[in-house]
């Protein structure tokens, strides 16, 4: 049902549209955006055709980037022979954050999912290779979320890996930092007796 | 922390901005957004920029409309002596929806809140009273939220039509129908009581 003027519409489906927003929000969204006083909407466009047209993937790691290649890869005191192997951008930020991580990135940009029909081949698992390939390459880090389908992106890389001789490991599975035992879950119970250490 | 490239910080920023968007739900939005192709992200930024200037509101009712005067006012069936009083858009939407309501709207774009420091001059009030005043309506129906806000805005409103010697009316407060009286709340049925008719 078509009530509200067309571009208006158009502004609603293009909202709803977007991940996670359902119909009503897209309205909700769209009627703030038509109240925004002209200039605002206006930068709120170019801000999509901006970054559109300035980010780009880093050819070496594929994580985003606006420049040549992006600033991990280009800083000289990141360890280029350890390779941490996330699915998204936002879990390079998860680890930047931690300010612990000394070596460099590399962005899958998904993950192998049967049911949605994303294969290894939609995701950027043959620049890795070739990355590793080119030597210098010590160890790679399977950062890749602790899911079914995380977990079976890092077997399918790991297995692609071995030939090369580099060391492969996976983050620990475990009980969170400042969790409470009472509400873990039995798999990552299993998990954290499993790879529990001396103390 | 600014980690991600500017243009990327920026469309973060800009979908932050948009009300029950968080942080997180922004950087998700702008990572899809990044990753639609060219002429799909051209067209979200057009869809922007096109709704902003063609959709304004109707000079009679106010309601968003992107011709001369609205589809309701501009129909030659539906009734002007009634007016039905919402405070936004969607709220004309939803009688839409329901084919039944043959007169015409007034949309307020707010109610009055003291507490957002919205008063009856940030309304569309002035408009409505003008109306009114030029003759021919026989009924102006609240039909502004029942919740405190709305009911005052209702108020406030009623008391400046009465020198116009109209009927002013308020939608009947009740149980919603198909609901069950166990969820219903004391104020709820206090009203529904109240406004109890005869079978």
């Amino acid at each position: 049902m078509s009530f509200f003027p067309p571009s208006l519409e158009n502004l609603i489906d293009k909202f709803a549209s977007l991940p996670g927003i359902g119909k009503k929000s897209a309205q909700r969204l769209a009627f703030y955006v038509l109240s925004l006083p002209e200039e605002e909407a206006v930068s709120f466009a170019s801000a999509i055709i901006d970054a559109k047209s300035s980010v780009h993937c880093c050819p070496v790691c594929q994580n985003l980037t606006d420049g040549e290649i992006c600033s991990v890869c280009g800083d000289e005191r990141r360890d280029k022979s350890m390779i941490c192997v996330v699915s998204e951008p936002r879990d390079v930020l998860s680890f930047e954050r931690g300010r612990e991580y000394k070596g460099v990135y590399h962005v899958l940009h998904g993950v192998m999912s049967p049911m949605n029909h994303i294969g290894p081949d939609d995701l950027k698992i043959s620049e890795l290779i070739s990355r590793i390939s080119e030597g210098g390459v010590h160890e790679v880090i399977m950062a890749t979320n602790p899911d079914t389908e995380g977990d079976t992106t890092a077997m399918y890389i790991s297995r692609l890996i071995k030939p090369f001789e580099v060391r492969v490991t996976r983050l620990a599975y475990g009980i969170p930092v400042g969790s409470n035992l009472e509400f873990a879950d039995e798999a990552t119970l299993t998990r954290a007796l499993e790879g529990r250490r001396e103390m």
